[in-house]
């Protein structure tokens, strides 16, 4: 039964932001202060900053040349120069201070020595070649204001108008505490070459560090308690005295995230409990000891995300960043440059709910494409490989392929020089991206199998795709596929190498499969590849020579899209064995039966052939660095 | 006489990138090294990196809910429920590692409890509602790649897929060293009220050290080294014993110049003297002991722009940033992002030198318009007050009004709330933009003068203009000159306040001047206002009717742009007198004889009373606390 609770839940985020700045609507001012100029750079101005002195604070020559009255100039000129006496003039370099008595200054160019006195060959008007006091800035200017960060040469300027302490809002003291049983200190996890199951890495707090610096705050971590309500309570609260913000990293298990505000509400008072976002649903907030409090969903991605829009935006609030809660948080996500794209491929999103999608981006015949890498919570690789971010709203649902979609960059890709390559997966093919991007290209990949490679292709949706499709009919590989997909445009066919394919079984061979009618065994559970992968035509084929129907296969509708990922699942005994090929069974130390060599060819359409990308990966293909790490790979053949 | 050298002198900024590059191109190389990761996030892998384990590296529940042996819920449905014992499942929280005997997961909403044992209401196949090990990255999977900096996402992936150490290139031990007898250090700098003529303080350490950190640098900064050749020569040779990057900070003036080429020529081999640069124009660079060493000029501009063009692109080469040297150099100034903008005044450049300005912006009828703020080399106020940069190439030299010109935007103005004023100099108007500011929009100034600031408006070049001027025939103000320029426009007035105008003199007027005629006495050194200015205007009306010609004037011809930049004149003693507003005069402590009371007027075109600049603006005339600072300014009575 539902407990009734006394705190908005699963609120949006507008309506987070809403409650966080109006409850601590007081909290800015408390961080007010005077600081030294040295440790000023990057906080922001609680007042207008005004020039103690002029900068420069004397009048200084602007050339090389003698100081002098600009009287006893008059009339000279090259035919009637004026002679001044040595002890009425002095050299100056630029720079130097002009003397009391002097009020110009002559360049060496118009002058000439003559025994021992100066020629002038210029009449000068008072004030010639000086370079007024104050002509930086002058004392009693404004030369900083309320709101503006102090920059780089704000701070030397400082130093030079006298400035010693400047009004700023000091950074908030931040503390990061990490919870759960199940999480492991960083030390431990790095020691153990095994970890138990059940455990994770207390990895969260190198992110949140590294996040917080970059945004310019600094946070202390405290080590990882454990889930006993009584010592996250002492803790919480202490913590609330000793800082400013408190974050706590819970774990991601429901009961504990029940833990957790138990504690809240009855340490303060529960701002909100979840918040329509994905990933980062679980977050919630509390004031305690009127401390802002916050929760954070323990999956990296979630804690990803609410760090970014309720952690950052609360930070900057405080610090007097200016802008509403969305701007603050992509800024502090390193994404506030906006770039329009059309979807890739569908995208459904949930309802009700605002997700933030980590996306990859390519430009395929002047037209900018954008598709998200994995959504899951938990997969942090994923926003490592991003461009960029995209916010799905709430009211989307079903985002057909083609739907604009503004991807928020967290870095400039180079899109002109960047191909798309979508087809047969291949561990081959990831280890020829360095070599490509050391060519100043770059290759994106999307693994889609074979048939979606070369349907992919023919919809202009990438720029080179890779096959090794089994015609059962003619028993060649390829054609019959690329002359349906190619129609009316002319495709280059690159053959690559010729890979091993076969059985990959645990360690051992526990089953004892030898031959492929071993495979189809009753008690034996197989782990598939996706419709229109080679390796799942393949093995359509071979079952059907075999006259075994796919409904006796245990585990043919349980699919893994890459040769890497099946072959983990049978190294983790989720399966007994996969159709992959030798490498993928090397990689992961299994068993591997032989069963069939096949042809691996890029494809790639003619009008391509010259884009910097293409260009660059067809030259990566001879690469040698690249040729003998396949080669120690094992399972391939050079064609 | 000019001695032959055995370097190149006077290189244009291409070329010091090329002699850089090729003269350290083994460098970088020197710089690979395995860093822990918490220490890698800014850094550069040197190679690619692979996963050490599966992330995760068990197979998790992805629900909560029973796992269980999909083969025991053969057949289960709502209608044909399967009753399972306890002992053959086992309760899992979301995450929570399945058992090796498990094989999937059942969702709780499919179960029921029924005495001790578990109804199931779903038939599963194998995998069901199972996390697979590696679903974030599996082992043996390229996590980062060679040539990508170690972002916040990769430092926890690192974390989780157990490595330990990158390879990244390592930061450059870099060090600072000012030089020059008249510079003060900055603690002397703030300690003593009043600096001797001839000095500067020694800020430049404090922009170096704030923009290298920014860049990701650290630098470590020496005490100030005398003019002594010895000295200067046994240091550097030390420094660069123990640092991989020497900066040395020299004195402005060109002996001392001499000085530091000296010392690298005797040390190692100068690679450079002067760069075609400005400001930075006296730059240098040299290889000793193996080490870049690079003599920064001592003008902070110069320093500014030496240091983004030279050391900032050396520091990225050397850790393995990608990019060519302008690239690098623009992004080291943060102006990385371009906006296309029109010059809104010509300006000259000098003939086979490129111009690094600092630039301001505003947007008028949709056009984005640009101009440089003062050029000078010790000018550092206007890159704090500047929008970005603007490089003028070598071949520039008259750039007229409406020349097309990239500005590199160091921030992000918020033009569509940005007004821009062209007009009448005074410093209660200053004292407006931080009101205006906090209204949420934003003023910019260009003070040029009454009669300049109308003939902007009708050239549209500006939102609101502020003019004084007297009509010596009707002896009024502003009339004539708004018929004449706003023809065919409706242009509203706002009398701001009445300002009293007088003449300025120094302190205790030790000329004796009490009437205006005093000031036409042949020995009065006069400082002047700029044509068009409206006490320009009112000078030469009154000199008029005193019926004393302007030539007999002395220093009628020198001239300031803003009243406190002559009475700075005054204050400094390049003048006995100025002719200026009340307020100018306190706040340097000058004498002052009113002559006139004058109205100062806002004029606005009808068009723009819309615009949230000058929303803001003629609310703020409203302003309690900006009225309050301006009564106390002195010489002024609101209208």
């Amino acid at each position: 039964m539902a407990m009734a609770v006394n705190y908005p839940e699963h609120i949006t985020l507008d309506e987070a932001w809403k409650i966080i700045f109006d409850t601590f609507a007081e909290y800015p001012a408390k961080f007010k202060k005077n600081i030294e100029i040295s440790e000023a750079v990057g906080h922001i101005l609680t007042e207008d900053v005004t020039a103690a002195r002029n900068v420069p604070h004397y009048a200084a020559s602007a050339v090389d040349g003698y100081a002098l009255k600009a009287s006893d100039t008059a009339g000279a000129s090259p035919a009637t120069p004026v002679r001044i006496a040595k002890n009425d003039c002095r050299w100056m370099n630029t720079g130097a201070a002009l003397p009391e008595w002097a009020d110009a200054v002559l360049m060496v160019e118009d002058s000439a020595d003559a025994d021992g006195n100066v020629l002038v060959y210029k009449s000068l008007p008072p004030s010639s070649n000086v370079r007024p006091l104050g002509e930086d800035v002058m004392a009693g200017q404004i030369i900083a204001r309320e709101g503006e960060m102090v920059t780089p040469p704000l701070v030397s300027l400082f130093l030079c108008a006298g400035i010693e302490k400047v009004p700023v809002y000091a950074k908030p003291k931040t503390v990061f505490i990490p919870t759960g049983d199940e999480i492991v200190s960083q030390k431990e996890w790095l020691a153990g070459r095994i970890q138990k199951s059940g455990t994770a890495a207390e990895s969260n707090s190198l992110f949140i560090a590294a996040t917080l610096k970059e945004n310019g705050f600094d946070v202390d971590v405290m080590p990882i308690l454990p889930d006993v309500p009584e010592i996250l309570e002492n803790y919480i609260k202490e913590c609330t005295e000793k800082y400013d913000v408190v974050l706590v990293g819970a774990g991601s298990a429901k009961g504990k995230r029940d833990h957790t505000i138990e504690i809240f509400d009855k340490l303060g008072e529960v701002l909100f409990r979840g918040v329509r976002i994905k990933p980062g649903r679980p977050a919630m907030a509390a004031k305690i000891g009127g401390k802002p409090v916050i929760c954070l969903p323990g999956f990296p991605m979630s804690t990803a995300v609410a760090l970014w829009a309720l952690v950052c935006p609360l930070l900057k609030f405080f610090t007097g960043v200016k802008g509403d809660g969305r701007s603050l948080a992509l800024g502090a996500a390193g994404a506030d440059k906006c770039m329009q794209t059309e979807l890739l491929v569908q995208h459904s999103s949930g309802a009700g709910i605002e997700e933030w999608l980590r996306m990859k981006t390519a430009l395929i015949d002047g037209k900018i494409y954008s598709w998200p890498l994995t959504s899951g919570a938990s997969v942090l690789w994923a926003l490592a490989e991003a461009d960029g971010i995209a916010v799905l709203p709430r009211e989307a649902l079903e985002c057909e392929r083609g739907t604009k979609v503004n991807v928020w960059l967290r870095r400039k890709p180079d899109l002109p020089r960047r191909a798309l390559f979508q087809g047969s997966d291949d561990p081959a093919l990831q280890l020829l991206i360095t070599p490509i991007r050391r060519r100043g290209a770059d290759l994106a990949c999307r693994t889609v199998g074979s048939m979606g490679g070369l349907a992919a292709l023919s919809r202009g949706e990438c720029h080179v795709a890779a096959a090794h499709l089994l015609d059962e009919n003619t028993e060649s590989y390829n054609d019959t596929f690329i002359e349906r997909f190619s129609v009316g445009a002319e495709w280059l066919r690159f053959l690559v190498f010729y890979r091993t394919q076969g059985i990959i079984v645990q360690r051992g061979n526990p089953r004892g499969i030898t031959t492929f009618s071993d495979l189809c065994k009753k008690d034996i559970v197989f782990s598939n590849r996706q419709p229109g992968a080679g390796t799942r035509v393949l093995f359509d084929c071979l079952l059907k020579k075999e006259g075994v129907p796919s409904s006796e296969i245990k585990g043919y509708s349980q699919i893994c899209t890459t040769h890497m990922e099946a072959a983990n699942r049978v190294s983790s005994g989720l399966a007994d064995a996969t159709l992959g090929i030798k490498s993928a069974a090397d990689a992961l130390g299994l068993d591997f039966i032989p069963i069939t060599e096949e042809p691996y060819e890029l494809v790639i359409p003619k009008k391509y052939t010259d884009h910097p990308g293409i260009a660059a990966l067809l030259d990566a293909l001879n690469d040698k660095e690249w040729r003998g790490k396949v080669e120690k790979m094992g399972g391939y053949r050079w064609a």
